[in-house]
């Protein structure tokens, strides 16, 4: 589909909105769009959202439209982050479709994912072909998440299936394998972002309960990615489905090596106990895992990057992302100026392309 | 009280227990003495305890007695870890008294507690100098809790206060601010260990629920101390309390300094919501946290390990622990053939001693 030569940055984790609920109602049905008008766009009780910047953004993509979510804004996105950071490709995650994820009524929740899938389709990947998107599907219930993968699953710009972390089950449980068998039908990897980590139906943050500030959710997001990945690892998801990938999005990626680490000690010292997990932790992790950049990591010493880079087999496994429009938004410049120089085009755009196989 | 330059290895982390519950009748009330006859001993209901090794412990310590709990051998840890080990003072922290901490019948859990502390001073204390104490405290309400340090905390022999990571509250909120003014009055530093993260009434071990396999247990266990860091930095714990230590006992150390440098970037973010946090994280840490060695990191490439000892300022920060009679024991040769020479004598004994006042 695209000259591969000419992409130089792909930019794995953007987030738009919509800019109010009545953009969503052409694609409901009437029965929904009388719930979306009396209800609202479910919320997530979530303390800890949006907390840092302004309102969760860019100070700057306020102005001009105070009142205006920046993250609903075509124009503002076509500027500063395809123009003024030349990102060839962006991969679209929701904002705000994550409660959606945790909404107990599942059928609503469908009907949303489903609007809103459509409704980003109409209005950016129809109106720009640079966007891509990574599908919202409702993982409350795998048949309705298959249903919708199947749906949209064949359209050439939906190139992956976004999660959140918080959920009240492990990804690697059996329960979601028709999940990861319709993505293998369809060439999409899983696209994994932290929300919704003990809001409703899902269990705490913590194993001790709730921090107090957002500080705190924001240092201990890599513990909702490694829950998932051990899940992962040990329910044998890899050996069930050989061509699965998952992208970390905002995952940070400080801990990989020390987590791969402890990984294999684990398998190494207790894999009798699970027999169906056939290799070495870190060898599914080369194999499925994709860690994204921002926000890039600040080692100290500064040195301590290219070791990282090196123990986290980066150059196979690092992606860039910027999180455009949020507050701790990430330019490509951070690769070209802290990565290696042998190493950043595949961060840049190669890993991208060679993980989402419809980017190819 | 010691000439410290006879010591040479102090063992943090050694786990004794009862042989049955009839050990602790003498130190009962006829009223909780009947109570435990007709209930026995509370056990933890989480499926991961004890999973390694042989029924959790070193096989060659059922040689001869297979039916009795090697923990509760005195005459075996005198062989085996004293004299074998050449260990010079070993801090005990009890085997099976976890699930105390999360009975919500919290005097039953108090009376039991006080038991099992009277048991060990007369049985292990009393008998060898050798051995110290970690109390063990009913944490679920902080007012008993500090009720048995002020019994005890005064005991030459009692040297810490051992809690575990599974709770329902983080251990930087206040409510457990009477507990660490109590341990400032007597000079103890917290001893936290991993256990009973998802046992009843405490939260699911992850922000998804609940892991299949007793690997991805000891894979995840870093997360549970990190949640307790996290709190304590935030919440100001470190300001309230200057002289607090809080050792972390079977925590792993390869995630350490990654977590100082997410805990540092997260700080000079967003510490305009918490002005009461006044330095940077890795300085808390530096000053207030103690990591031990055992379970033994093995990064790979090998020669990584002087570089975590350095990022995460091991010279100061690391204590050698065996978890002896434990399946995974290590034990002090392992200080000499891994840690850089220069460092050896800090993490064998003298940063311990600077740790636990009472030991000097």
């Amino acid at each position: 589909m695209l000259n591969q030569n000419h992409i130089r940055v792909v930019d794995t984790d953007v987030h738009h909105n919509i800019r109010d609920k009545t953009d969503l109602y052409p694609f409901l049905t009437r029965h929904f769009r009388e719930r979306l008008d009396e209800y609202g766009m479910p919320r997530s009780t979530d303390l800890f959202s949006s907390n840092g910047g302004y309102r969760g953004a860019r100070a700057d993509c306020f102005e001009g439209e105070e009142d205006v979510d920046p993250r609903s804004r075509f124009e503002l996105f076509d500027k500063k982050l395809l123009v003024d950071c030349a990102v060839d490709i962006a991969i679209l995650q929701g904002e705000y479709t994550a409660p959606l994820l945790s909404l107990v009524d599942v059928e609503y929740s469908a009907a949303l994912c489903r609007a809103f899938n459509d409704w980003t389709i109409a209005h950016w990947l129809d109106r720009d072909s640079r966007y891509r998107l990574a599908l919202t599907v409702p993982i409350q219930d795998s048949a309705l998440a298959v249903q919708e993968i199947n749906r949209l699953g064949n359209h050439p710009a939906v190139v992956a299936v976004y999660l959140i972390c918080g959920n009240t089950r492990l990804y690697g449980n059996r329960y979601f394998d028709p999940v990861y068998a319709a993505c293998a039908d369809h060439g999409l990897p899983i696209a994994l972002h932290f929300s919704n980590e003990g809001v409703g139906m899902n269990p705490a943050p913590t194993a001790s309960g709730y921090p107090s500030y957002y500080g705190e959710m924001y240092l201990l997001r890599p513990q909702f990615y490694q829950s998932h990945l051990s899940s992962f690892i040990f329910e044998g998801t890899f050996e069930k489905f050989s061509e699965l990938k998952i992208v970390f999005l905002e995952s940070g990626f400080g801990w990989v090596p020390s987590f791969r680490w402890r990984a294999n000690t684990a398998w190494k010292a207790l894999r009798a106990q699970t027999p169906w997990v056939k290799k070495l932790p870190s060898d599914y992790i080369d194999q499925h895992i994709r860690f994204s950049t921002q926000p890039f990591e600040e080692p100290d010493p500064p040195t301590a990057m290219s070791d990282l880079l090196l123990w986290m087999n980066g150059a196979q496994t690092l992606m860039f992302s910027s999180d455009f429009p949020h507050w701790d938004f990430d330019p490509p410049e951070v690769i070209a100026t802290r990565v290696p120089p042998e190493i950043r085009a595949n961060i840049l755009a190669k890993n991208a392309l060679s993980t989402y196989p419809k980017l190819a």
